[in-house]
C-alpha cells in the first residue's frame, strides 16, 4: 500500500511516499522556527505496508494513528526545544495507559442484535471522545475524558446502519456521526445536556464500489480514508486529487459532511466542486441524488447535504469525480517586497483565469522558513496537467507576477513536461517545503505552547482592511493572553477571482492549566474579528460547535429557521449531531 | 445604449451589436431547413436606442419587446415557406388587437395604498398572462387567455415590495414571481386552482447599485435585463458574460431563481458559479447572504436560493462575479465522420481541462446548417481571455480533436491575437452561426408547425445508449403525433469532465387546434425517456410547472419534503408560485 505523494502544501513535487501532517507541523513549527527553527523529527511511516488505514488504530493524543506517534525520543527533543524557548526546563508530559483513563459508564444497555458492532467498551469509548482539535489532544494526553460517547458502531452494511440509528431514534440515544475523528471544530464531541449518546464511526464503510472510467468518476463508500482511496484509483492512472492537511486520516464521508477545502488552490476548491451525487442515510429514511455532471433542475440536493455536519443524517457513499494523474508540471516561487504587493499579484493571476493548481501566498512570517528575510512575502505558483506541458501558462502567470512586483529569475521557473523531474525542491519553494517536514503535533503536546489556526475568505476590495483589523485585533489578544513571544502569521491556501482565503495561525506560551481559558479568549476575538470585517467564520474547517458564535451572526436567519426546518422533516426527534451549526 | 455582441451560440465572434433570439431561430429553422434552408428574416434591431430594456413593452406574441415583432411582410414570407413544406396554403393568423382580448374580470380589489404600483389593467394583464413557451405563444396569438393574473404590480422599492407581498399574504393572493416572462417551462402561469392571483414583475428594480471593479463583482437588482446590465458594465471594460439565450428579454433575478446556462460551455456554466451573494424577500422576511468568494460553513444558504424558482421568495438583488472583457480569441470548428465520435472528442478535450470557453458539438442534423453532408458532426471550439493570446490553448485542443479523429487544416485555426480580428465568420463555423442569424419566433407563430426543445444531462459511460434511447422514443413518438416531415436534432450546450448536456430539438406538422395534446404526448415521452434513462430532466431550463413529472422522479424523496418544509418556514400560507417544483 502506498500513499499519495502530495499534499496541498507541497504541490508540485516529487517527493516519495510519505504522510504529511502539515497542519500539526505548521502549528509547531511556526511558534518554534521563530526563534530555534523547524523541530526536525523522524519521518512517521503511514503504518504497516500492506495495512489499509481502516485497519489501523488511532492515536488518543496526537492526529493520527497510533504509526504517527512520536517515539519518547522524539518528544525529548521537542521538549528540549521548547525548554529553550521559554527559559526553563519542560519535561514530556507521561502518555497515561488507555486502561488508566477513567470514564463515567456507558448509559446505554446495547441490545443484542446490535452486539455485533456496537459496544461499550472502553477502548473504543477512549478513541472516540475526542476530536482533533490541539486542546482535545491536551485534554487526553492529561487523560481527562470527562464525555465519552456511551456506545461506538462500527457499522459494515446499510442493514447495520439502519438498525443502530433506529435503536439511537427509538430510545432517544444522540447520534454521532464519525469519519476520520480529524475534526479541528468540536464536530464530534458529545454534548454535555445529552442522557445518551452513540458514536457511529464509519470505517467499516470502507470500499470503493465502482469506477467509472469514462466519466472519470467513483462511487465511493464515507469510510474510505485518503491514502486507501489514492492507493485504489492509482492502478487505473486516476486521482481523487483531494488533499486536506487531514488527508492521511480522515475520510471521503467527513470531507464531503465538512465542505472540506483540497489541492487545488484556484478554480475547483472545495470537495463540493467534485461531488457528482451523495446517498444518506437519516432517522426518516434514505436520501440518495442521482448521478449528474449538471442540472438545473432546483435547488441542488446535493448542496444542501455537502456541509450539513452530520445534523441530517449520515452519508454512506458519493459519486466522486477523478482526475487522471498529472504527469506535467510547472512551479515558481516569486518573491514580493511585502505582503500586500503579493497579495496584488495573486489577485491577477486568478483574475486572468490561468487556474493554477498551487497559488499560495505566504506572508513575511511564514516565508522565513523559505529564507526569505522577514518583510518579504513568496507566492508559490505551481500548473500540473496530465495532458499538456504546463510552460506557457507558468510563463503567463510569471509574466502578470512580475508585473506586480515580483522578482523570479528565469532560471527559478521551474519546468517538467513529463519526465519526472522534480520541481517543487530548489531555491525559496524548496526551502519553505523542508521547513514542514517530520514535524507532528503529538511531540509537542503538552510542551506548554498554545498553538492554533483560522481560515477565512473575504472580497479582494475589503482584503487589505480586513487582514489589517484580524491582524490588531489577535496581536492584541495574544500580547493580553501569552505575553511575549506570541506569534501571527498568514498565508492564503486558496484563491478566487472575487477573494482570498486567507489562513492565519498564532500561537503563545501557555499558561498551565489555563490553556484553555486562554485559548477561548484568542478565539473569541478571532471569531468576532473576522465575522465583523466581513469575512466568513471558516473557509474549509467548518463550523462545528467551535464557530457557531461567529456562523451565528454571518449566516441569514432565515436559512437558520430553514435548516431547522429541514432537520425537524428528515430527524424529528434531534438525535443528529446536535449544537453543530444550529440548535 | 448599445447590447452586447455575443451570444452563447456565437462566442469567439466581432458581430455588430444585435440581439439574438437563438432559442426561437433553432426553433423555426431546424424544422424548416431540413427543406428550404433557415427562413431569414429582417435584422431585429433592440428598442430604440437610448431606451433601456426595462422601458420598453413586451410583446404577447413572441419571445421579447414589441420591438421584436416580425412585420406583416415577414410573417407572409415565413408563410409561404411553410405552405411549400406543408402542400398547402398557408397564411399567417391575425394578430388580436390587445383591447379586443377578452378576460375575466380580476378578483382583486387592489387597495389605495398600493394603487401605484398595483394595477387591474387589461394590458398588463395580457401581458403577464403567459411566459415563453411555444404553446403559450400560440394561445397568445389566438387571443385565448383564460388565466389572467388578478392584478400586476410593479414595485419600485424594497418598501413597496414588502407592501405588496403582505397584502397577499393577508389576503390569501397567490403570489407569481415575474422576471422576464421568458420561461419555457410555465413558470409564470397562473395556477387554475387558485381563487386569486398576482403578479410581481420585477421590472422596476433595474439598477446596478454597485460595482467592486477590484474583486471584479457587482450588486445588481433582480430585475436587470441583459443588455442593460451589459451597457452598464461596458465602460468599465467589465461584462457578466451570461448570455442565455433569452439574454435581451430575461433578468438577473430570473436566471439566478431558474439556475440559467450561460455562455460558458465548460467549467463555470450556470449563472450558480457567478452567485457571490443573494438577498430575497420571503412571506416571512428578508433573506439576505454574505459577500464571499468562498466558504465552507454549513451548506450554502445561496444554494437552496439558486433554483428555487419563486416558490421561497422574491430575488431583489444579487452579487455576481463578473469578468474583464476578452481580447484575445480562437476558434475552430472541427468535422467528425459521426456523431459519437464528434462526442468523444468533445470528452477528451473537457476532461483535459483546458476549459475552452465553447465547445458545441452539433449532431448531422444541425450540421447541416453548416454546410455538412448529414452524416458529419461539427465540434466547435473556442477559447477568449481578457489577458493572453490563446493559441497555445488552442493547438492542444486541436490535437486532442484530431486524436479524436477529428478533420480541420491548419488555416482554419483563427486566432486574434488582439488586433479585434473575426474569428467566427469563416468555414463551418461562420456557416453553422449564419444560418440562425436574424430567425424569428413570432414569424412562424400560427402557421401550423409544432416545435420545442428539451435539454438534459447525462454522464459519459451512458451517453451512447441514452442518445439512442432518447432518439428512438422521439422518432416513435414523433412519428405517431406529426406524420412524416417530423425533425430531430441534438448538440451539446455545455460539456462537463463527467457529462455533456445534450439539447435535443423538435418539430413537427402540427394538427390544427389539437397543437396542445400533440405536443403533450411528445413531451410525456420526452420527461420520461429523458429520466429513465439517467439524465436530467432539465440542464438550464428549470423545472416550472412542465418538467414535474420527471423531476418528481428524479430528486430524492426526502428532499423533496424538504424543501416543503423550508418552504412552509418561510412561506406558511404558501402563496409563492405553487405548483412549481412541489406541491
Amino acid at each position: 500500500m502506498t500513499v499519495p505523494d502530495r499534499s496541498p502544501e507541497t504541490q508540485g513535487q516529487s517527493s516519495p511516499a510519505r504522510p504529511l501532517s502539515n497542519r500539526n507541523m505548521r502549528m509547531a513549527s511556526t511558534f518554534t522556527s521563530r526563534i530555534h527553527g523547524p523541530i526536525m523529527l523522524r519521518k512517521v511511516e503511514a503504518g504497516e505496508q500492506g495495512m489499509a488505514k481502516w485497519q489501523q488504530t488511532r492515536s488518543f493524543w496526537t492526529w493520527g494513528w497510533q504509526a504517527d506517534e512520536p517515539s519518547d525520543a522524539d518528544r525529548r527533543r521537542a521538549a528540549a526545544a521548547v525548554s529553550q524557548r521559554l527559559g526553563k526546563p519542560v519535561t514530556p508530559p507521561p502518555i497515561p495507559a488507555i486502561d488508566a483513563i477513567r470514564l463515567r459508564p456507558s448509559r446505554v444497555t446495547v441490545p443484542a442484535a446490535l452486539g455485533g458492532f456496537v459496544s461499550t467498551d472502553h477502548t473504543e469509548r477512549v478513541l472516540h471522545t475526542w476530536g482533533g482539535h490541539p486542546l482535545e489532544l491536551l485534554s487526553a494526553i492529561r487523560g481527562d475524558f470527562p464525555q465519552p460517547p456511551d456506545a461506538v458502531a462500527h457499522p459494515t452494511s446499510d442493514a447495520e446502519l439502519e438498525a443502530v440509528l433506529a435503536w439511537c431514534d427509538s430510545h432517544g440515544h444522540t447520534v454521532i456521526p464519525y469519519g476520520g475523528g480529524t475534526t479541528v471544530v468540536w464536530g464530534v464531541r458529545i454534548p454535555e445536556h445529552v442522557d445518551s449518546a452513540v458514536t457511529i464511526d464509519m470505517d467499516r464503510f470502507h470500499r470503493v464500489l465502482e469506477v467509472d472510467t469514462t466519466s472519470r468518476a467513483a462511487r465511493i463508500q464515507a469510510g474510505v480514508f485518503g491514502p486507501d482511496l489514492e492507493a485504489h484509483l492509482k492502478p487505473m492512472n486516476l486521482t481523487l486529487r483531494h488533499f486536506p492537511q487531514s488527508f492521511p486520516w480522515s475520510t471521503v464521508g467527513g470531507w464531503v459532511a465538512t465542505r472540506s477545502g483540497g489541492h487545488y488552490a484556484t478554480n475547483h476548491t472545495h470537495i463540493d466542486d467534485f461531488v457528482e451525487s451523495t446517498r444518506m442515510l437519516t432517522p426518516r429514511g434514505w436520501w440518495e441524488s442521482r448521478r449528474l455532471p449538471g442540472s438545473g433542475a432546483g435547488p441542488s440536493p446535493d448542496r444542501l447535504v455537502i456541509g450539513s455536519e452530520g445534523i441530517l443524517g449520515i452519508i454512506t457513499e458519493c459519486w466522486l469525480r477523478l482526475q487522471k494523474r498529472p504527469t506535467f508540471r510547472a512551479t515558481a516561487g516569486v518573491i514580493y517586497p511585502d505582503w500586500l504587493s503579493g497579495a496584488d499579484a495573486a489577485r491577477r493571476i486568478v483574475q486572468a483565469k490561468l487556474w493554477p493548481a498551487n497559488l499560495r501566498l505566504l506572508d513575511p512570517v511564514e516565508a522565513k522558513n523559505a529564507g526569505l528575510d522577514g518583510r518579504q512575502s513568496l507566492l508559490i505558483i505551481g500548473f500540473e496537467s496530465a495532458d499538456f506541458p504546463q510552460g506557457a501558462l507558468m510563463r503567463e502567470a510569471v509574466t502578470l507576477a512580475r508585473d506586480a512586483g515580483g522578482r523570479i529569475d528565469d532560471i527559478d521557473i521551474l519546468i517538467d513536461d513529463g519526465q519526472g523531474r522534480p520541481t517543487g525542491r530548489g531555491g525559496a519553494v524548496g526551502a519553505w517545503r523542508d521547513a514542514f517536514i517530520g514535524v507532528n503535533a503529538g511531540a509537542t503536546n503538552g510542551l506548554g505552547l498554545l498553538a492554533d489556526t483560522f481560515e477565512t475568505a473575504v472580497t479582494w476590495d475589503r482584503f487589505a482592511e480586513f487582514d489589517a483589523q484580524v491582524r490588531a485585533a489577535l496581536t492584541d489578544v495574544l500580547r493580553r493572553e501569552c505575553g511575549d513571544g506570541w506569534s501571527l502569521s498568514c498565508r492564503f491556501t486558496h484563491v478566487y477571482p472575487d477573494g482570498p482565503a486567507p489562513y492565519y495561525s498564532f500561537s503563545g506560551i501557555a499558561r498551565p492549566g489555563g490553556e484553555h481559558q486562554q485559548w477561548q479568549a484568542i478565539k473569541d476575538v478571532a471569531n468576532d474579528v473576522v465575522v465583523r470585517a466581513g469575512g466568513t467564520v471558516t473557509h474549509h474547517h467548518s463550523v462545528g460547535r467551535m464557530h457557531r458564535p461567529g456562523y451565528d451572526r454571518q449566516r441569514p436567519d432565515l436559512f437558520a429557521r430553514s435548516l431547522a426546518a429541514v432537520k425537524r422533516e428528515v430527524d424529528p426527534n434531534g438525535l443528529m449531531n446536535p449544537g453543530v451549526l444550529i440548535g
